[in-house]
Formats: C-alpha cells, sequence, structure tokens
C-alpha cells in the first residue's frame, strides 16, 4: 500500500485572487513582509497497489486525466510506502 | 527571505465528499486500488522576513489566526530560504 500526496498549484502567471484576497487579509491583521501567497490544492490518495513503480504511474496518470488542468495547474507528488 | 509550503487537511474523521467524490471518478475511469482520497489546501507564502524563526512563528500565528479551520482542520508547513 502507498500513500501519495498530490500538490497542485497555478503556473506562473495565471491570476490568483483567492491568494492576492488571503495575502490582503495578512496584511490588514498585521502581518509583515508577505511578499506573495500562492494558493493550490492538495490531495492524499491512497492506493492499494504493491508496486511503487506502478502506483507511480497510475498518480501520474490520475493527475493528467482527472486532477490537473494543465492549462493553467502544475503539479508534484510524493509516495510513500504504508507499513502495517 | 522564506518560502513557506502551507499543507491544510482535514482531520480524522470529518468528512470528506469532495474526496469522495474524486475517488468515484477515479473508479469510474478504471483505476484499480484507489482506497481513498483525502482532498486538502496548499498555500506556498513568501515571507520577507530575514530571521528563520520569527518566519516559522509567523506562519504559525497566520494558521491559527486565518488560514485554518481548527474544527475540522489539521495543518503542516516547512519553510525554507529563497536565495537569491
Amino acid at each position: 500500500m502507498f500513500n501519495a500526496k498530490v500538490y497542485i498549484s497555478l503556473k506562473e502567471g495565471v491570476a490568483d485572487p483567492q491568494g492576492a484576497t488571503i495575502k490582503h487579509a495578512l496584511d490588514s491583521l498585521g502581518f509583515k513582509g508577505v511578499n506573495e501567497v500562492k494558493t493550490g490544492k492538495y490531495f492524499q490518495i491512497e492506493l492499494n497497489i504493491k508496486n511503487k513503480r506502478e502506483a507511480e504511474k497510475q498518480i501520474e496518470d490520475m493527475c493528467k486525466k482527472i486532477l490537473v488542468n494543465p492549462v493553467i495547474e502544475k503539479y508534484e507528488y510524493e509516495i510513500e510506502e504504508i507499513k502495517r
């Protein structure tokens, strides 16, 4: 079994109004020195698969087919074995 | 300058209908062996602060005051120095 952590964020140059709103909220709460806030998504996917390479292939496929919009988003992931 | 990556996810036992929907979509696309999908949020925050301990304190404060709903969410973060 593997646990995959998938981090999805907006590509450089894509507008991030939610991030800008959070930055303004932080500024107005008195947090000094916040240059930029970028928002993204985070998925944890538990896979009942025995082979790490196969797990990586499935996660890569999931990102391409459903989790990520490649026009505006980029992704990274890490996969760790779950020992029970 | 520091870049903080903040990962927010739902606490154990909190319903995650978005995650369940993604799991069903993956099942119906033919992905075998997906046990569970958990959704979360991911923020990258660039801080114009010189001291790492101060940066950590600010991120911790931001999580508690605005980024995280402690009733249903938990958070982790990592902070790395940006060298320019």
